[in-house]
C-alpha cells in the first residue's frame, strides 16, 4: 500500500505501543499486535485508523483504551462509532446544505436547510459522546449487544444552531409539548414496520436549553459516519439520543412509541423485557476511568515513577474530583485534572503520579461530579449492560517489573 | 482513486464550499476551485487535505480561510506547515519513545528519552500556532517568504511535559542563565557551516513558565510535519520558537548565534539587514479575523441574516473583547464570543450576527486584549513581512446579492 493515509496510520499503530509507553510502560509485543488485528472498518467509516480501533461489527466500533491520548479531545479519526441501522447514502453529506429538518411542534411549523440554519445562530459546545452500553463488557451475564470496554465513548467539539434559536424563530414551543422528539433521516426498507426500526428518540423538554443542531465535528464538516449532513446533539446524553442525520424535530406531549424508546434503551432486571415503564438512557452518570496503564495484553510497566492518567466525567453535571487507587480501592488519593477545562459536558482528563514498585497493581479510579454523586464500587446488573460506571471493573490490572 | 481517505477529502472539498455557505453564502464556483488547484503537498505531509490547503512551496503550506471550522480547535488535517530546513527522516516518530533530549545549562545536566519524559509529568494546553509572516501577503513591498495570508495559524492541543518539571528534576536552572535555547534535531547537510541553517531559538528564560515539551497534538502521537517525536512549545510566542524534533535544550547567559536568531527573525524597516539589535520574534501581538464570510474569490453572499464568524487571539494575553465593522471600519459593534474558553493562549472565536441588504462590503474585525492592547488600523512596514495584526489588511471584500 502506498497512498497518503499509511504515514498517518504508521503514527497510529505506533500510538498504540506509544500511549502504552505512556506513562513509562514496555511496548506492546509484535505477537500481541497480531494478535490484535481487527475485524475490516465499515465502508463508510474505512478512514478511522483502525489500528486504534477494536471492530465488533459493521455498526459497533471502539476505540482501544490505549490509543486515548491526554489531549482531552478524540479526533474524528479515532472516536468510536454506532449505529442502529445502516446509514444514508454517503451522498447525503455531499450537498450538506440542501439537507432540510422539518420541524413541528412549534407555533409556525415547516422545513428549513441547513444552509439556513447555518444564518441563525452559530455555537460550539464539548460533549462526552457515549455509548448507553459502554462497559457492557465488563457484564458477567452475556447482555446482547457490543461488549464495549470503555471505548465506545469520546470527548468531542460540536458545532452548529442552538436548538432554542431555531425554536425561536419558528414561533416557540407549542402549548403542551413535553418533549422533544428528533427523528434520523434512514431510508427504512419496504416491509418492515417503520416503528421496529425507525430512529426516532424522545428526550425532556428541559434538554433543549443545551441542544444543538450540528453540522461541524472537531472542526470539520461532520462525516456521514458520525450523523452528518446534520446531527441533533444532547449534551450530557446518552449517545442514542444525538440522533444522526436527523430528518425531523417536533416538539410532543408524549415520548415516540418507536421500539429503539418504547422498549429499548430501557433499564431493567436480567431477564425482563424492556417497557415504557423503566427508566429510559437519557442523562448520563458519573464516571471515570484510567487510559494509562492501559491493562491491555502484552503491557508491562517499569518500575519508577509513572504517570497515570484518565478521564472523568457526569453527564449533565462536571466531574469535581477523581480519586486513584493502586491497591484495589482499600486505599485512595486525589489526582490532579489538567488541561483546559471545557465545560460541564466535557470530559477532564486526571493524571496522578505514583511510584511504583515491582509487584502486581490494580488500578481503580473513582469520580464524583458537582452534585456530590460518586461512582458505586459495583455495576447495577441489568438486562442490556446499560449505564456501567461501577470503578471495579474499570480498574486495569498491571504487573510492574 | 479508491483510498480510504477519499471520503474525508471530498468532505474537505465540500468544506469549502460548506464554509462558503456558512453564512448564508453560495458555494465557490466549479471555476473557481479549479483555479484554485494547488501545487502537491510535501511527501512528509502528504495526508493533510489538499482541498482545504494553499501549497506555497514544499516546505510551506496554509490553511485556507473557508477552510477552518467554528469549533475553536483545527484539525491536524489542515493546519498550516513551515519548515526552515528540510525535516528529518520519518524514520524518528517510528520509535518516538527512544528519541533522545540533552539538557543543558541545569545543575544535573545529561540526556533524557521521550519514554522518560513522560514518567516526569503530563499536562495538555491549547495555543495559537502561528508563523511569524502570517499576514505577509498583504505588504505590498514583496517582502520575502511565504506570501502567507491569515492560515499560517491554528489553534491546536498539545500534551507532554511542563519544561519545568524537567528542569526540576535535573537540579534547577544554573546560576546566570537568562534564555532557554532550543535546537531542532534536522541533520545539517556536509560542507554547510551550521550556523547558517541550524534551526536555533533562544527565548527569554521567563517562557519556561508556561513552555512544555510536547509529543501529542490534538489527541494523537505528534507526527514528524508537526516537530514529533518531541516539539518545544512556548504558548503565546511565534511559531518559529516552537522547535520541532527539538535534540536539545539548553538555558544560556546569551542568545544563541546562529543566523535564524541572530539576523533571522528580526523586525526592521523595509531595506534594513538583520541584527541582533533589533527586536527578536518572541510573544505574538493581538489579532483577529473574519473567516466567514472569506472573502474568497466566487463566493457570493445571499441577503439577509448572516452569521459572521472568526477568530482572535492575543499571544500571552487572553482576547478581552472583538469589534466588527460592516464599514470599513466607520462603525463598529462588540462582537460575541461563543464555544469553551481554552486558556489565555488559545484563541476564541466570535460570531456577530448581521442583517445585510444588498451590496458591497468591508467587513473587518478588531479585537482587544486583557492587557488593553487593540489591533491597529494599518499594518507595519517592515522588511521581512512579521507580525501584521493591522485589520484594515485583514478584512473581507464581500457582495451580497
Amino acid at each position: 500500500m502506498d497512498h497518503p493515509i499509511d504515514i498517518r496510520r504508521r503514527h497510529l499503530l505506533l500510538s498504540s505501543a506509544s500511549a502504552a509507553a505512556a506513562a513509562g510502560l514496555s511496548t506492546l509485543s509484535a505477537d500481541a499486535l497480531a494478535q490484535a488485528k481487527p475485524k475490516p472498518l465499515p465502508k463508510f467509516a474505512d478512514w478511522k485508523y483502525i489500528d486504534s480501533m477494536i471492530v465488533h461489527s459493521a455498526s459497533g466500533v471502539e476505540t482501544r483504551r490505549s490509543a486515548y491520548g491526554t489531549s482531552v479531545i478524540v479526533p474524528t479519526d479515532i472516536l468510536f462509532l454506532r449505529n442502529n441501522i445502516a446509514p444514508p447514502d454517503e451522498m447525503i453529506t455531499a450537498d450538506a446544505n440542501t439537507w432540510e429538518l422539518t420541524v413541528a411542534g412549534v407555533n409556525n411549523p415547516g422545513r428549513i436547510t441547513v444552509g439556513d440554519l447555518k444564518r441563525l445562530g452559530i455555537t460550539t459546545v464539548a460533549t462526552v459522546l457515549q455509548c448507553s452500553g459502554n462497559g457492557r463488557g465488563f457484564f458477567k451475564h452475556k447482555a446482547s449487544g457490543s461488549q464495549w470496554k470503555v471505548g465506545a465513548s469520546g470527548c468531542v467539539l460540536w458545532s452548529g444552531v442552538p436548538v432554542s434559536e431555531v425554536v425561536k424563530a419558528m414561533g416557540g414551543v407549542s402549548g403542551g409539548a413535553r418533549f422533544m422528539t428528533s427523528t434520523g433521516g434512514e431510508r427504512i426498507p419496504k416491509g418492515i414496520d417503520p416503528k421496529r426500526v425507525t430512529v426516532e428518540r424522545s428526550v425532556p423538554l428541559k434538554a433543549m436549553e443545551q441542544a444543538l443542531l450540528a453540522w461541524e465535528l472537531n472542526g470539520e464538516p461532520l462525516p456521514l459516519a458520525h450523523g452528518g449532513p446534520l446531527r441533533m446533539v444532547i449534551p450530557g446524553y446518552y449517545g442514542v439520543n444525538n440522533v444522526k442525520y436527523i430528518g425531523r424535530l417536533a416538539f410532543t406531549e408524549k415520548e415516540t412509541s418507536v421500539n429503539i424508546q418504547r422498549s429499548g434503551y430501557r433499564v431493567r432486571p436480567i431477564g425482563q423485557k424492556g417497557a415504557a415503564s423503566q427508566p429510559s438512557m437519557w442523562e448520563m452518570n458519573v464516571k471515570s476511568w484510567i487510559n494509562s496503564p492501559s491493562g491491555e495484553p502484552g503491557e508491562a510497566v517499569r518500575a519508577g515513577t509513572v504517570q497515570i492518567h484518565g478521564v472523568a466525567f457526569a453527564g449533565v453535571n462536571a466531574a469535581a474530583r477523581v480519586e486513584v487507587s493502586l491497591d484495589g480501592g482499600r486505599s485512595w488519593k486525589n489526582a490532579r485534572f489538567v488541561g483546559p477545562d471545557l465545560g460541564r459536558f466535557a470530559w477532564r482528563q486526571f493524571v496522578y503520579s505514583a511510584r511504583l514498585e515491582p509487584g502486581n497493581y490494580t488500578i481503580a479510579s473513582r469520580a464524583t461530579d458537582t452534585a456530590g454523586n460518586t461512582q458505586p464500587r459495583d455495576r447495577v446488573e441489568n438486562e442490556r449492560g446499560y449505564s456501567h460506571n461501577g470503578w471495579l471493573d474499570h480498574a486495569v490490572k498491571v504487573t510492574v517489573a
